[in-house]
């Protein structure tokens, strides 16, 4: 049995919290966060705390809150040569204040409040800055998700960052289609079955074997429609550098298709 | 019983007849293609040919071919006002010859060879030339689908459009986010489930409300550190862009935030 002691009372705070307290490998001994005001539903569950000197003794000390923070709050910890992680896919290891072990445990979704969330389905990547750490984040990540993944900082440095791109700019597309289709009086939820169709291609075929349309076959005759029938300089800005982005990815594509090397572009 | 011809013998072609041929309310009475060899597992369900000389008589005549060949195809119909519908999302009904009477009956979804469809969630928007024509494009619609939509010219290039940012280019961020993955040795597989609850999230909520990350937050600091990790200038375009297009869209909240207009861009 690991023992737990969760800071901060956000999305991922919180959806830590319902995992770890679903899993049989796992006791949150105390919630600790600055307001206690929000977690006060799960006090019949759990020990709560506003207090940060009145922490008590656990194998794990997680820090979910923002970026910001975390530096901060690590060095408030009234106790030394623990193992203390974050949740941040961003933040440093050494962000954390070096009275006591470090590491990181980041999972890698996201999270809506209220949105259920099925963990064991969700990646749980792990760091430790000293090895001998590795063990015990490894057996709390495998006690609520089957896909967990040892990773370096460079590696969740460019997880982090591609996540923006499969996350917030692909729903930043999503919102550009909205747009284009109540700027004619079409229906958005008309996409949906596409949107989903899209997202599952790619869970069994590369997202290179996974591309279609005109871009990727060349065709310029609808690339011209398209670029008429936005009338948004913005939208049509994404249209051509997605276009060129694709066209650049299967370039030999298009040489072998067309013959003719000068036209690409 | 609506009885349909089908000529053409692609994805949509192969995935249509799929649909009409488990419905009760459509028979497939023949299946045309220039070429027969690819569509000859049929053979044993129904009537194939490669004369369209020899076409016999259907409520409705499904052109289901590349945009190019559907004005070329129609044209050599053997007969006259009969129900003559294209596929395409993009093409003009007035591509099809008008000796017939015209329609579109458009499936909104990517079909790939051998991907299994759930057809009854699969839009399909119609449209025909004479009002005449609604009731039985209506009746085959839903005979196949449980999403069906009468649309206009208008609203089918925005659909087709939305569905190029939605589809092609969602998908080139995904194959962005494999190249940076795998140029620092991660694995793009940790992404598959962030994917796919990003394309579940807009099943239920807009997209605009949707939307979390560095550009909402206008949260300039990761937005740097990102900027850095990126050491190509074409992902480095697509994030900037990415990022500008989200900070447009909220900018009322960030101007909110921040109580700073003049930081805005």
């Amino acid at each position: 049995m690991i023992s737990v002691v969760i800071l901060g009372a956000g999305n991922v705070a919180h959806h830590l919290y319902k995992a770890f307290f679903s899993s049989e490998n796992v006791t949150v001994t105390q919630w600790y966060n600055r307001n206690i005001s929000n977690i006060r539903p799960f006090n019949s569950e759990v020990q709560l705390t506003d207090d940060i000197s009145q922490l008590i003794e656990a194998d794990i000390y997680i820090i979910a809150v923002s970026d910001d923070v975390i530096a901060d709050i690590s060095a408030q910890l009234p106790f030394e040569d623990r193992l203390v992680v974050h949740t941040s896919g961003s933040a440093s290891g050494y962000d954390i204040d070096q009275k006591n072990r470090r590491g990181i445990f980041y999972p890698l979704q996201t999270f809506s409040q209220g949105a259920e969330i099925d963990f064991s389905t969700v990646p749980i990547c792990y760091e430790a800055l000293m090895k001998k750490d590795y063990p015990i984040l490894k057996e709390l990540a495998q006690s609520i998700s089957n896909n967990t993944k040892r990773i370096n900082s460079d590696q969740r440095a460019a997880l982090h960052l591609a996540a923006v791109f499969v996350n917030n700019f692909t729903n930043q597309l999503y919102r550009v289609a909205h747009e284009i289709t109540e700027s004619q009086g079409a229906e958005f939820d008309l996409l949906k079955p596409l949107i989903s169709e899209t997202a599952l291609k790619v869970q069994d075929l590369s997202p290179f074997k996974a591309q279609t349309g005109p871009a990727k076959r060349n065709d310029k005759k609808t690339i011209k429609r398209h670029l008429k029938l936005l009338d948004n300089d913005h939208h049509k800005d994404i249209y051509k550098l997605m276009t060129a982005s694709i066209k650049k990815t299967h370039a030999h594509l298009n040489l072998t298709n067309n013959q003719k090397p000068k036209s690409q572009n």
